[in-house]
């Protein structure tokens, strides 16, 4: 009297190796579409695939910002792929901050649960929406839009952020312009900053040319 | 004469060895990523990849629900990969029914073909959905909702069933309850089931723990 | 005892009017986005939103082509909008066919289940994917492509057949050519066929100019 | 020398009255599509649709399960609206939970921040993934799942969940199955439950018939 | 001073082989999924994946049309993969035409550069939309809608057209019903044309049977 | 003999005032939601929705960067309502060209028709892909990243650019950075510029605070 239930759901399933994929496609990080990361064969998958203890303690400080970011992304999280959702801690010391950066592709929203931050989006109308957020607030990023997050108290700030993707970009502006081999006087046509400025900046971020 | 206009199409394809994955992307069930499973090469399809002989005869009833259901999906017709859509055909002895159960992700669309049935869905707002259906009639279960068929009839059911997902999901309640290794006093704790009802169920759906 | 746990329940919805949006928006027919039907107010949906009783007999029979298709599309069941899928029933008499043509943006698949049909579809590689196909047969039709099906047998067709949209269009290649102003030289030029056949054509199905 | 860049931007947006929608559309909940809600003026538009100030302290606890559950979804966020993602603050009391359920169509990402919980969810495939999660871990559910989780520590539990939906819906299965009216021979049938069961829990959660 | 800032960067980033796929997915074209092909390794990708030199001439010219098509589709641009846009040029001489055709699946938009065309679509409803063209004009196609487009004037057309597709199919009408296999009887059953001008546009076309 | 064919495209259709929005969704500016703007009625749609006669000269140029843009968007062509695609011409005067700026959400693809052209975009790994590009050549620019394009020869460019958006929202980092409100303290942290290098720009800009 056990078994026959089961028939009903063996009938749902092949006898193919991916008779899983119809809930989730655990990551195999070898390889890759465009959609993500290709799937592991089932046989493969346990819950430590669901599982990522990392957001206990901030990642290592960046001393130039006093900030740090302890992402859990599908490379973190292999259960994640395809799902379209990613999650992560922020930390900022006092003074600490989020230099003006954009995620490509993902929305973000944040939560703030201990200390007190500025943060602003632009828009594509050129907008600033800019507020003072304390603990429990939450903000909204939408895609794509140059953004900042600084530390506006003075104890550390500690908050969770969430994305509209399993393996958000970021682009941070300085380290996009001032950190590769953008010729000078290229950015300095692209950006209309004074070739000064700009050495600076390449000296900071380590940038050539 | 023959052959000029063939210039615009070739023009139109590429010499890689998937030129075709335009039209469709054939299942290779060896591998698989998020929106689906990996093409077979384009040489190897043929119209058998878009046919399948399986719906003229019920599957084997399963006798605990007098139910039979019989897939038209991937695995069945590789032709479907990344198309969005399946089939099936299911059929009810007298007193069959399909339990309570969820299709994950996927919409789900039934025709009554023969017979006659009850059936119902139960919304997020905790609102039940619920008709008697006769030969002719369609009904509409939308992604994720708990819904149940039972022949309300004194004949047999034939019907088909069509889902937005070329593999749906299925998660049978008392299989996901009762059917593996939850502990009883987890299981008494999440459902508010008496630890008496679990066990016997239990026995019936073959848990353990 | 009775109430507490719907506080979980209310605490995920809102007292705007829509709160029963997550799970679906019947359609109100009388505004639309590029996803599908603006939404009826949740207060007005009942079970009716979600059934359709239209399948038992088929719609009339076009005498021209001796078949029968009745859709159950949004418009017949408001409950599907939104939601990437629908079923109709055809019927075909004996000599009885659907000629060809396509359906832009939506998959097809059907199932036999009376009666034989011969059916095929071309591809962008201008491929022929045809069958004959007896009752219990099932078939895949990719997004967009040119596909017809003929009664291959001495008795009557039915079927039912899905899509992956919850109103796809149909293009009927001559009514498309020949059932609407567009004048004889631009077709002959278009087509390659000649003026007669256009005329002769434009003459069955109404095209004038 | 201050206007003339802004002739690119605005070369970019139209003089209609919906001229951001580019970068988001915050909802205007009184009235939906598939997609979401429709989109307020843009002139509308304020900072004050992408913040919500209301995590700082939890919901009120629902007795019977001694959990609280806070969201920022799209009506608590209109900015949230259309862009995939949500948050949510989630608290337990010592020996609190949340019962077996399901969020239809969305993926469930949470973190621990305190305390101690059990948690698990079960595949179409019937096999349960559970785990033992404390501070700082993170916990991956697909969507349409069903799932619970447990304080399984000595002290309160708080986290924060995020959903890949703008406004998840939640299918709790002691509500959906006792909460209503679905009459008890039914539902005896569709559950395997006892009569006595069902009748005892509709007791506890408000059932008729 | 230089490095710091960086680690932001590398937190972002997984030490996997597919860091990047955050951005971008480049083409490798042995292997390919619903979505598109699957991805190069990162380390192999160059601007060149990004750069396609190949729209200053027309290609080929096929006689029978006095038409020319080259494309910049995914084949040729590999960094297209999985972007959902892509673009191509069109030439006519004087008399030259694209005939009767459609995208499945793809929306076309084209802009024309020199010369003047008549163009046309036919939509589901059998409607009509014709317009005359000249330097300047854009026109839109809906997906998989059958069009046209005529050299209107006395002197070559030049154009670009782009579709929301990386690599969108094209049915030409002429060469799916005569430039190939279908059998004259079938076909001439299911377009209603006569079967002299089946075989006679099968001997221009290519077709058998 | 006229009429019955008909009956077919009839069945297809519903007697709903929305009857043609299976193959397009004209947009009616006056309302929108997440996916574009809600659909004008059948009955009002005419080829000109369809037609922009605006891309035979460039719009005004910027004076500062010796630029023009000139969109066929949705705004000014109603018929790309909701199909993903769109189209502008660009131009370059001599020393002309397009400081960085990215689109959030859409990729750009463009193809050079008359001069050369240097440009360059950034990935979120901080890599410059950037190239000189003459007529005939096709650049990538994936979503939201980072990028510009100079003209690089001693004649003036013409080009033609598509998005892979009805609507592509555009970031122009210097009017973002300096071009409204954003307090220049905030600024300088958030950026690591100068507080004199922002100032100026802030003058050439339009900033204020």
């Amino acid at each position: 009297m056990i078994l026959p239930i089961l028939f009903i759901i063996l009938s749902f399933q092949s006898c193919s190796s991916y008779a899983l994929v119809q809930d989730f496609c655990v990551a195999d990080t070898s390889s890759a579409g465009p959609g993500g990361f290709n799937c592991k064969k089932p046989a493969d998958v346990t819950v430590a695939d669901f599982v990522f203890s990392g957001l206990a303690t901030p990642a290592n400080y960046t001393k130039l910002v006093k900030a740090s970011f302890t992402p859990a992304f599908v490379d973190q999280l292999p259960g994640l792929n395809g799902l379209g959702v990613s999650i992560a801690r922020f930390d900022l010391e006092v003074g600490g901050f989020f230099p003006m950066h954009s995620h490509p592709q993902a929305t973000e929203v944040f939560v703030v649960t201990s200390g007190a931050v500025n943060a602003g989006f632009i828009s594509s109308a050129n907008v600033v929406y800019s507020q003072n957020l304390k603990a429990g607030d939450v903000f909204v990023v939408p895609p794509g839009l140059l953004h900042y997050v600084i530390n506006a108290g003075q104890t550390p700030v500690l908050g969770y952020v969430t994305f509209s993707s399993q393996k958000p970009g970021i682009q941070l502006m300085d380290s996009a312009l001032f950190g590769n081999g953008l010729p000078t006087d290229v950015l300095a046509k692209a950006t209309f900053l004074d070739a000064d400025q700009i050495k600076k900046l390449k000296g900071v971020f380590g940038g050539t040319n």
